[in-house]
């Protein structure tokens, strides 16, 4: 399903070299204020063209809201956004067809819907739809004063000094890899379910449909393999349950606890590299030497803090609404 | 929701020291031959007591079919099967009640159920209900013959010889933590969905409901933030789609690619340990020290083995239902 | 999917000549006192044996928590409630088993399942299982104090005088339909939503899951079908939303007005009837007559108001709770 | 929700007098040939301004494909449809904004939204919005070949004539009432689900998300009340489960028994009627005479018989998947 969410909930769509790209949002409170102006900010911090190691292609990520606002406002309708798709060079891709890319969905989608994909660029697979994911999480946010939610990249390539993991890639002509930490304060205690909707549960759900990422930890995350129970447990020192240490990263028996919400994410290096690589050739039946043409993000991690972010907040706030700590009219 | 699946749906129940725990499956297909027997392998796997490092609580845990089978086979209507709870000694809790554990649900499952939780050795949150898993689990390989899935522990206490790990522990008086590893071959090209239910979603999802899982990775995982693109990538070398590398860990764009599914869990250390620790107190309202009670495995991730594989089962066995490669009669 | 709600979620299992029945309450507020004597007068109210016309199958019907109770009380974990099968006779299934009784479940039960359902007394297919939704009911309206809700007979066989309809079906030794009205008051103005999830949908979603009720109506019903606009529209006549006339049946738009909902539903004639039939024998590959065995009731609409209410306040619950109408925490 | 559906999954959104009302469906296979061309004649049959009866307005009601369409097939990936709003008459209603109209939602979504609405036309609840319907009814159709889904009008205002029916309404200048039956053919045995998702349980939650419906019965429906049991069982005369009769309208058990699907809906008397009615006016805090402005259908039944059959074949779509009966890839 396309759909993420018990009560906010989002459904996206849409195709890197389409029409547009879009999200509905069924289930958002009635009367809260959005403008256009708020979303740039962090549609800006996601696009490309602007940091090195980011992909020229430029989108005016501008939201053009069609339903579910009204005299500013939304109305607790559908609110639906679509984004223009602008900026594309689909002969780039026409080419390739016949050659499924290492490390895309190329060949997965081809099997999967039988050729009838939209190819061009990754089409519905491709990194444009977290621009969707960015505006959803806008209006997330909105609805969580209380709670801040950052994310930052803590390497690249290996390297803290993260121009110096950069700047390996621009040597070698490739693509590379990174970390991103993702924090959320301000959370009430309660949130996230036993079991099967454990907050690792949906958050890790929302957070693997972003492109690329491959891992995820929390608090001490794969370190707890290598620790003693006294040293991984939490001592609590007030009755409103702050721990001395976070190592369980703010949730316990799937439940946050009031402390930081920390976790780390792994991003794979981009999959489209300068760099000549062999795959197979559909036409030709054999393994050939291949070059990606297009644009793409040398470092694809550099991207992914507000995506991260983004995603956070509308799995808090669908928690939020579950735990009825959002009301439905603001 | 405590309940997993959209075809092949498992719910779960029980607590730790109430009359039993157990599950309903709902959308088995109908004609599959169940005996007791073949659900024993599994659960002794499962079972503590036998291994060094794990609880001696010992249950019988005999699978009881309550609904949902007839003249042995399933009938497709509700698969209903119960475990009782013998062998509790719930006294050992009842004397902690004021003390919310270190690293257990206490604190977290008492904000959120106001109290009126079932506290006695976890109640619900407790290890006791992953014995539904893996019962579930033994179904849902069964619809799968093709297909087969295997866990095994990688390093305990970060150590890769395993009884040295363990070993440190114990001489420590303390528990430990661990990495698991899955593998499931034989698997179709074509499960999982772009974007939000994307394998690693999906399985993430269903993974993180497990007690103790602080983190997942798919393939090469974390190890993927420092290589370059042209390493990361898996080079196709058959039009099936095979891949002389397989950093992806079988999944790509969130669809399965018809290699090995590959990836790994961190467990953190069991959170009942014997050494005392520093706590919060609810009555004398101040840090004490406490010492756990009860029987406890020093390392959980001991356990967790059968337990993966099982969940990996039933998220595999609805993905292959979704994708119509498992028949509603057998 | 045997399950029903969003947040206040039901599901059932079980068989007529099985074991049990039963029922998993997920999203259950916590802190809800519950003794098994306050469902026994509903449970009572369904029961067959004692009304004329009612089957002579005597079930005692007492509750058994297995899960989510703590010292009388919900914990917010999964309840769990099972229904014991003593009174069973299936042998008077098996002679049967070669001719699908008409108006029954057994044609599109083997059709569907292969052969492999449970096809005594109807299996899962019974209206057995309506005492897993009588005990749903009276746990959802103890939610809702201030919520009175209340089926009664309109008619039967056409007659008023209910007496009247009985007689006829006894006369004719033959089974009998009926008519079924509810009614509930109380309700906040705002519950159900606009399109699919309307007050009505969502409503005659969980009725028609009742056997045996072949079609609903609300308020005006039908007879709308004859009515200008200015005599079914209800004139509202405070600023609170009271209406002068009821013909919407409480809900406007698919949203409750505040005033009373109101719906009726028909019950067809028990299919199990006294009298000689005709059906096709599978062994025999041909129609011939055919004579029921087995003990039924005459006219199963007698033992409808208790399901009807049951059903609804569980609907109703489940929408209070997505509008935040009932806490999670009692 | 605005969504319905498991597998063939649809999402609504959109204001009589927004920009635009549209849909998005999940699921669709991939291959499937769609021309705008195949939408015009249900969405012509549906569009008001040519029966006597119906609204003036116009809309050209040409769908607008955003995503999930390459080379003119379906890709598998979210199918955007969007129908813009041209000819909207917003001035009309701004005027009423203190009246809540009778039998409209003005006072329920004014109540449940708490003012931030889209009041404009009825906003989201309008029946603007059963063009998303048909536009997926047209889809699902394609799906199902050997499905013949046909809808006709049975009587308006209590007469089989519906001119009669018409002109009395006409004459009395006010709107009137109807019933609609719908008729699907060459459907397979084994449609549906015991209880929760029996066929009549799926069928009716969506029927009644069409505004205006106000009763659903299935094949003898509410007569069946004054049947006996041997009339109303329908006899089975070959293996394939043909019936002589067909009271039980295609539906056993809540499952399809391979005879025709029967079923009738009340649309009641358009809200709007050119005569004055009574109702509370917000602004002057009194019940005040009212009179509608605007454009509106004397008759809304005459344009529910598309309506229905496409809101039919959704339902069956995914039912039809759920039974594997349509494969992923056409």
């Amino acid at each position: 399903m396309n759909s993420f969410g018990r009560i906010f909930r989002i459904h996206i769509f849409g195709e890197s070299h389409g029409d547009c790209v879009g999200l509905v949002i069924d289930g958002c409170p009635a009367g809260l204020p959005l403008t256009v102006e708020e979303f740039l900010p962090d549609l800006e911090r996601r696009k490309g063209g602007v940091q090195k190691g980011t992909t020229p292609r430029k989108e005016d990520d501008i939201p053009i809201f069609k339903t579910g606002l009204f005299n500013g406002k939304t109305t607790g309708a559908p609110l639906t956004i679509l984004f223009e798709n602008k900026n594309t060079r689909s002969g780039d891709y026409e080419k390739q067809r016949s050659v499924p890319r290492p490390g895309h969905a190329d060949f997965t989608a081809h099997a999967k819907y039988g050729g009838y994909e939209d190819f061009r660029g990754g089409g519905h697979f491709s990194g444009r739809l977290t621009v969707c994911l960015v505006a959803a999480g806008v209006i997330a946010r909105k609805l969580m004063q209380a709670v801040d939610i950052r994310a930052e990249i803590l390497e690249i390539g290996g390297e803290k000094d993260l121009e110096a993991g950069l700047q390996k890639a621009i040597d070698q002509k490739d693509s590379i890899g990174g970390i991103v930490e993702c924090r959320a304060s301000g959370l009430p205690v309660g949130l996230g379910e036993h079991f099967f909707d454990s907050v690792e549960s949906v958050l890790s759900h929302a957070v693997f449909s972003i492109p690329a990422i491959k891992g995820i930890e929390f608090g001490a995350g794969f370190a707890a393999a290598g620790m003693f129970g006294t040293e991984h447990n939490d001592a609590m020192i007030d009755a409103a349950g702050k721990t001395a240490t976070n190592h369980a990263g703010g949730v316990v028996g799937g439940i946050t606890n009031g402390n930081e919400l920390v976790f780390r994410v792994v991003v794979k290096p981009t999959s489209s590299t300068p760099k000549e690589q062999q795959t197979w050739n559909w036409d030709h039946n054999q393994v050939e030497p291949f070059s990606v043409k297009g644009r793409h993000d040398l470092c694809i991690a550099l991207r992914v803090p507000v995506v991260l972010e983004s995603v956070t907040a509308l799995v808090l706030a669908d928690l939020m609404m579950l735990e009825q700590k959002i009301n439905k009219i603001l």
